[in-house]
């Protein structure tokens, strides 16, 4: 019976979504058209502008919102608690600001302008996280719509710096008052993915993250490599010596005490997650061979259970059209370690920071700047209620047995929220690998937006019985 | 007495050059003010125009002046052969073309504006090479004020393409006829410096020199450094662990053959070329210790008598503000080797291109271009009376003994054009180090407009008898 009733809800909501089909795909391209690129001064209007539509989009459909002033881009919590105290509260984690979209001459349509192919919109944050986030909205409307009140009671919190390290939301979570609007049974961020189509997967956990800047400098200016080559020590040959040093030849991250605080993957996690992997699928889709970390584990075994640390860019030097042969004065890295539980993000900021200066050849001066805003691997509990209910959202949405899985990405905002929210927590989403996301020609499916409104629907009903 | 008849000779050239003081440095202005950058196709129809000026300049003090065009820019080639049959031939190389002028907003005054600060020209070009350039133009045209001819044959070469690889030079030179009209005893190239101020030196030798691009291929697209790190191999990776196998601890270059050519520094050359080196001096005006290079060695000896490979630039990943956590699809470097006699540029840019082949890691695919524009080093016979007559000249302007030196640049153009000339050769100037060619700020004195101009008198006197 109780089988039967979900379903024929479940059909009553695909009917809703179909009848308001065309208006919410208009919507969701109104959403994307907003430059909400977080990382970039020139797009703050655009992000307020962004959140702004969003106050009102919320309001709209009766949900209580608040736009929380930051000094970065403004916070945005709503909630609808008609459900009352004797139901359970679920908030749910989006945000509303996108990477920025460089290289633009790779985009094959206007990135802030949706574009429909084969079935995928095309767009900056597409998927990551306006898609994802839209059907969260789509399917608390239909709800509303469907019985004038939500089945539980909820609360929402998207917030606009998660692309640029999300340093205001982490201020307000310092703030009494925030917390304790934000507290909660249960949390839900859905910014993830499934590992392949229609294969539902709830995330069970992320890396940690600490980020940081490099430079070595050398001369007071750009050098002639005539005049000055063999005698004048070029940073760019300082900072690939000493950068090449990160890693062994196994694919180990090379600096002393990284892995101190990594344990091995256990029996429980071995059972819980498969760490089968399409090597010749990954190669197919991404055009590369999987031979990234450490080469004597498995991909997803590396993915999901170690560290890495990786050079996320360098620039020295002349790297336009044709040549000129200079001795740059200066040459600059971005380096990013991804953790696993029981790394110090600090800490480990610290490690990597300390190898680099003790490494840099004599005569260059080395500076590393490690970024504040970090975050810790985080795990969520199998066998929560909130696990279960989107476990079985998924299934009986996608008709197949939910898997377990866990994200190399990291969300440092994450476990921040789960302490200030006092939630148990859980990841979901319907992103694939081949979405595009943070790189041109970001895409998501228009079947994704239904389906992500029937699961969270579903999970929310769940959670409400 | 020779002694004597030069001394007031000189004088006489100083005082011609006294009376139209204000008249040259307004022309010297006017060729600065050309927007000659060679490189950049925005300014063709100013380097263009900068070579009709020329041309009618020369003409006007008595040179027959052809334009040869070209698919690049334009070749000025002069000559005045009044002195006839029984007088040698001095041709003279210079360029009137200038390297751009990015970064444009570290230039103290307009880079195309020339501003006089204490003594000291400021402009593109100021020195390398237009300042160099004017000063052998107004040499000649006293010389002609002086006697109404001049006292050898003289043909000048002056290209617009030094700055970017001399190629339509190189073409012409291919050509039999140009070849005959470039005949001559003695070839000079003005567009080199001294070791330091007022000491006076004669250079005779340059370094050769080959370049190439490296590009390091991974994934299709950028990957998400979270959801990819430790599945995918970071091409940044691949390109530090390979770039810093280029070198060895001790600074040597690691590729198999690439000293293979190169011969020990003979004892004449240790009693001709003083490697005496100030250390301090150069910290103080660099900003930078001179460690590079092989290390066991001595800074000129590094400099002058030894190959070296220097990376110009690299790229890849995101290097703006802030942060993306970005496995990037490509990386990609810039490498030039300057080369000593003997070695051979296509020989030595295929050694190093295969090196970087062969230790590419599995999974990234490498790509090397070695351009085809290259230069073998260049060494002067310093015996020869073309050099003699030189380092009297600037013993005579500068009043102390005339040192031997070499320099570690390349001027590519320059044996093909000793070959086509079937010359003796030499190179002179009267840049200093703190010129800031290539580079903002870029000065020459007022008063080395002045010592040029006696200096390349009395060399095509002491040529004369």
């Amino acid at each position: 019976m109780k089988e039967k009733l979900q379903k024929s809800s479940n059909e009553a909501i695909k009917d809703l979504f179909d009848a308001h089909f065309d208006e919410a795909m208009a919507d969701y391209f109104t959403f994307l058209r907003f430059q909400s690129v977080s990382s970039e001064p020139k797009y703050k209007s655009q992000v307020t502008a962004c959140a702004q539509w969003l106050v009102k989009y919320l309001q709209d459909f009766g949900m209580e919102v608040e736009l929380w002033e930051t000094e970065g881009h403004p916070v945005l919590f709503a909630q609808n608690l008609q459900a009352g105290p004797s139901k359970p509260t679920l908030l749910i984690y989006n945000h509303y600001d996108v990477q920025p979209v460089d290289p633009l001459n790779e985009w094959d349509s206007p990135p802030f302008e949706p574009t429909i192919k084969h079935g995928e919109v095309f767009a900056r944050g597409a998927q990551d996280n306006k898609g994802q986030c839209f059907y969260v909205i789509q399917a608390l409307k239909l709800l509303m719509k469907q019985n004038k009140k939500l089945p539980i009671n909820i609360k929402m919190i998207i917030e606009g710096e998660e692309e640029c390290g999300s340093h205001s939301l982490s201020n307000l979570l310092k703030s009494q008052r925030k917390n304790a609007a934000l507290k909660a049974d249960y949390l839900t961020i859905v910014d993830v993915g499934l590992p392949s189509h229609d294969t539902p997967a709830v995330t069970l956990g992320t890396r940690g993250l600490v980020t940081m800047d490099v430079e070595f400098q050398g001369s007071f200016g750009d050098l002639h490599s005539g005049s000055h080559g063999g005698i004048a020590y070029n940073p760019l040959h300082g900072l690939v010596e000493t950068l090449a040093k990160l890693h062994d030849a196994s694919g180990k991250v090379a600096v002393p005490g990284f892995y101190d605080a990594v344990t091995d993957v256990n029996d429980a996690d071995k059972e819980r997650f498969s760490l089968d992997f399409d090597a010749e699928n990954y190669q197919k889709t991404f055009g590369i061979n999987p031979k990234g970390g450490e080469r004597h584990l498995q991909a997803l075994e590396r993915n999901w259970f170690r560290p890495t640390l990786e050079i996320n860019g360098i620039s020295g030097g002349y790297s336009g059209p044709g040549f000129k042969t200079v001795i740059p004065a200066k040459a600059q890295a971005k380096i990013s370690c991804r953790l696993v539980p029981f790394q110090d993000p600090h800490e480990i900021g610290r490690l990597v920071a300390n190898f680099i200066r003790q490494q840099t050849p004599d005569g260059i001066i080395s500076n590393v700047n490690v970024h504040p805003g970090t975050g810790t691997a985080l795990r969520a509990n199998p066998n929560s209620r909130l696990t279960k209910a989107f476990a079985e959202a998924y299934e009986e949405v996608l008709g197949k047995p939910c898997r377990y899985i866990l994200s190399g990405a990291s969300i440092p905002i994450v476990p921040e929220l789960a302490e200030a929210s006092g939630s148990e927590i859980v990841l979901v989403g319907f992103g694939y690998g081949e979405d595009n996301i943070h790189a041109p020609n970001e895409h998501f499916g228009v079947d994704r937006i239904e389906k992500g409104v029937l699961m969270i629907c579903q999970a929310i009903k769940n959670l409400s019985q």
